[in-house]
């Protein structure tokens, strides 16, 4: 299913070859005043051939509202965004229809709809369906921005290279939101020139190679989320495993913390400002599943773009014969760049989401 | 909330020291064989006590079920099983109510309901909530296992002490099998000595230690799952951060893909005995969300348990001063091993869910 | 699936002659206090054997709260109830595990269930299934009630014998009160006596009768629910239908209202004390899915109850060939004084549902 | 919400004077045919404009295929349509605004919504809104016709005047396909002429009138459905009551079987070529929730429309004033002809989300 939410229900559609994407959005409060530059501005950020690390393609990716929207403002019923696909070249794709790609849901989605998905340039599969991901994040996050929420994040590595990392207790707004309005987001600048020659080595060599996101929030409130299965923990990581070529979501130290003993994990509680803290942020904002009050980090792990145009085993479906696959569309070697405007649209979306079922009310803490 | 699941509806409730706690599963197919020695099996793997290296607590855990059996078979209508608390002694806890706990739920709770939540051991955050999942995964995983679908987890390190790991391309039926009955779970026997030792020292220096699981599931059929938000790898992590203390999740190379170039990381689709397969797995059996016929391979880290005897800073509620906080109750310097039956009920569970959401049909393979 | 709610997740189990049956309430909100006295009134008004009109079996149905309560107040976590099954006489049931009785749903969920089902007394498809429902619902009314909402229903029909209706645009808080006390609940009370014949004669005739049970809730708010599928009647109805016996629910005029013209079903809208308001109430409080402010009135038909003592034919289903039935348990010859807390308490269950979901806040109007 | 289903996801998007309206149907089964000209021929039954008892405004509701569809069969993943609102004279609406209109949900909605929603011509409250349904109503009937499962309803009565209604027991396929076909849908065709005039004469007199749909179901199999929550009452009803205007729902005898004894109403289980069924048939179809494989049949009420030309009295919202309202658009004065296409798609919807629950197989019986 391509639907997620309690609160807000997310209904993504649409094939990279078929005639539109796009994106219904329901749940969402009314009264909301939505900047139609930053949704573009977003969109942009994603949109591939805006960078010289990216794949040429000039997708417009201009979204279309259908509904949910008077004048500037959200009406509160459901919000549908329809972006056409103009520009796609099937013929690339041609005996990709009965031998699959090798790390690509070709084969697995073959058996998935018994072979009556549309699988051209990935159809459903395709990371072009980050589109309408990035849209709904786009709308949600000017929300939560109206809440003082915050919500940047940065390549965190592309291969060995690494940028700098969040200080998780310490995460100043206005690094942020430097991280998202730019499309190759980094802490770090002096690392841009050493990532983009590695991720153009991979080009050259017909290769590709993945990288880790890392993303962060403030101003969430504390008291948001639930123990068990409605925690922030499961419900972002059950948004973050939907964008393609996600293979690992982990929260606060993560996959570090089990190294460590509890003495060194453990985050002290103190007073800050008259309000409960911690003194340092381990747990990346989340205790329990719930919200603590201090910066939510988290990382997500990205495989290598699969489509890589070197010549790669693989299986006839239609005689059952292995044989040799050449790929010649257009492929970035590296995602991670336009993955990170993804990681903060999916954030914006569960965190909007949790918000609302929180119970809690959501005051604006704009001049409005 | 502490419910999941959409063709299986899975209910858990209970507090670590109030009347009892339990599970109802709502879903289960009808006229399923299920084995209650099974069934203690799994949770005595759990209970505390059971080993050395675990708290000396001796809960019975035996739970009663109230609902949805008919002799040894299911009836297909809600299966609901009630654990009773015997062994609780609150007066270990007492402080807790106004103190929070370094790295526990107990803070996040507070404010998530506004002080009126039971904290003492937990309560419903205590890890004492994973047995009705044990129990519920002990249910799913026999009806797996008529369909020849085999779980089994290790402990894939403690610490910097480190078992071998699957090798995910072959993973043997017997293999699992062996450690889904033991109670310290290991690939390589000959890491046992030197993992007991470290969990020993970190009891002795009232430390604790986190780690990591790792769960492989052989036999699931391709075509299992969803593209975006009801992939395999969605609805295992939503279901897997509900364990407590669970800070990530990753599939098949993970982080590791990260690191890695497309060539390196794509798996060569072949014919094996007649079947579409790959040469290798780093795919941990799932793309585009869905399954691939190959083993499903998944690494949970688990955080060091936050319940340390030594003094740590914390905060009293009730005043807004920082205190000094002791904890004196009876804890396990390392639940990973206790983690490992946890890990392998929620991928029954998922996997049973996710099975009967395909539209497949659920063939028997065993004589009945 | 015996599973319902968005913001409460209501979850029923157990069978009629099984260990017992219960409720998990997942999602009800901190720190309400519930007077226990209240449950018990609440359990005793639907409870069998009470009133010389119903069956003279007399079960306990106390329950026992296992989680969710601190004291006398919800802790915000799953509130789980036990109701064990005390005085089951199976033997009464013998022939019915292969014949099934006209009316019940015996044949129905034997097909469902392959024939594995619990169909001794009606399984989990018994009325006795309503006792959690009734639980649930004295839970959530007590929260309501803390909100000034009153809900109160009464017996508007037995056969053609027929209470007088609520006058919808004018529903006393004293009247809903009265009858939400009530175990055998009319708003005339000259209909009790021809009413009670009129049941009496049908048992001595070994026969049953249905009838229609109206129930009205006042100080709901204007503005809760949604358009289209989350409107408070779809909710209400989802709900509604899971009572066994109900064939019919309809709202305001209902069924009435297809035979008025427009002019005549139209409600005018006028200002009452400073707040908008309809001069009629044909609508009974729900317009485009969401309350008006007007009180909510509904209607649900009962069918007769099918367990009857004459001899009906139906069919063996092991051997195919048709045959004679005799029923020989005890029961009710009208289920419909019985169903009316039970009406009552879906009310209470959705309503809270609906208002949970509407984002508005939930003040307190008790002193507390 | 305006998202509906568990196996199908529904999601229903747009406002009346909005750009456009649609659909998105999630978790259809792939592979499945779908012929244009059957989703063009359900839209026009449904499209204003057709009969001169309806509306003169011609709409064209030519809806667009943007995904989930490749050449003529579904892919498997999400199919939207979008239909662009074309014939829109908002100019219509214009006092709407701020004084709403008798029997609409412009009140509740303007509450709902904080007065941000979009009210021009009833916005997403609008009967328009049901040409998405019936789109959605027209894929699945088509994928159910392939299994033998044909629905067809009809006008049972317009005020007092009324058709002959089904034979429960005994529903010629022919019937319900002449039915599914017609816009003005009736059993008997003699009372085409009566109910006309009395349409018409409410157009004179500046009324509206209300009305019946009766609807039937032949050709599902036994044991589709759930007990409690999941039946098949719930989940019509659940969709059924998000069609503006219906005020009651009612299955089988319905209320009328509140009026009658047991040994009237149960129906007597015989064997029928060689399978279990019901000699009579007052229940529906449906026992317990569950399908008995009888005819499905249910009944659903329609209020009389709300928009009349008659000045009514209203409130003005920004003054809190009381006045005088007068609706000058073009309005049916009779929406139950059109309500039955409607009707049926709700019941396309709900009954193929059920057997795609039900975990049967879903074998076809075309010749494909």
């Amino acid at each position: 299913m391509s639907s997620w939410g309690q609160q807000i229900k997310l209904s993504v559609f649409g094939e990279s070859h078929g005639p539109a994407i796009g994106v219904v959005l329901d749940g969402l409060p009314a009264g909301e005043r939505i900047s139609r530059e930053e949704l573009s501005a977003q969109m942009l950020r994603r949109a591939p051939g805006r960078d010289k690390t990216a794949t040429p393609r000039s997708e417009k990716d201009e979204p279309r509202i259908l509904s949910g929207m008077l004048g500037d403002k959200t009406t509160g019923t459901p919000l549908c965004a329809v972006i056409e696909n103009t520009n796609t070249r099937s013929g690339d794709y041609g005996n990709l229809l009965t031998v699959p790609r090798p790390g690509h849901g070709d084969f697995t989605g073959f058996v998935r709809y018994g072979g009556h998905n549309d699988i051209r340039g990935g159809g459903h599969f395709s990371g072009r369906l980050t589109a309408p991901l990035v849209f709904a994040g786009a709308v949600c996050r000017q929300i939560l921005a109206a809440r003082g929420i915050c919500i940047g994040a940065h390549i965190a590595s592309v291969g060995p290279v690494q940028d700098s990392r969040f200080v998780p207790e310490e995460i100043p707004e206005e690094l942020l939101r430097r991280l998202s309005q730019s499309s190759f987001a980094l802490i770090d600048p002096a690392v841009e020139a050493p990532m983009r020659s590695l991720i153009e080595e991979c080009r050259l060599s017909q290769d590709s190679v993945g990288g880790v996101v890392e993303c962060a929030v403030t101003g969430m409130p504390a008291g948001v989320g639930s123990p068990m299965f409605d925690g922030v923990e499961n419900r972002l990581a059950s948004l973050l495993f939907g964008i393609p070529a996600v293979k690992g979501v982990e929260f606060g130290e993560g996959f570090g913390a089990a190294a460590m003993r509890g003495s060194e994990h453990n985050d002290a509680f103190c007073m800050k400002e008259g309000k409960v803290a911690t003194v340092t942020n381990r747990h990346g904002g989340i205790l329990g599943g719930i919200t603590s009050g201090m910066p939510i980090v988290f990382r997500v792990a990205v495989k290598p773009t699969p489509s890589i145009s070197r010549p790669q085993q693989s299986v006839d479906l239609t005689t059952g014969e292995e044989t040799t696959l050449s790929i010649h569309g257009r492929h970035d070697p590296c995602i991670v760049p336009r993955a990170v405007p993804v990681v903060e649209a999916c954030a914006a979306i569960a965190l909007l989401d949790l918000l609302l079922s929180s119970g809690q009310p959501l005051p604006r803490t704009d001049p409005e």
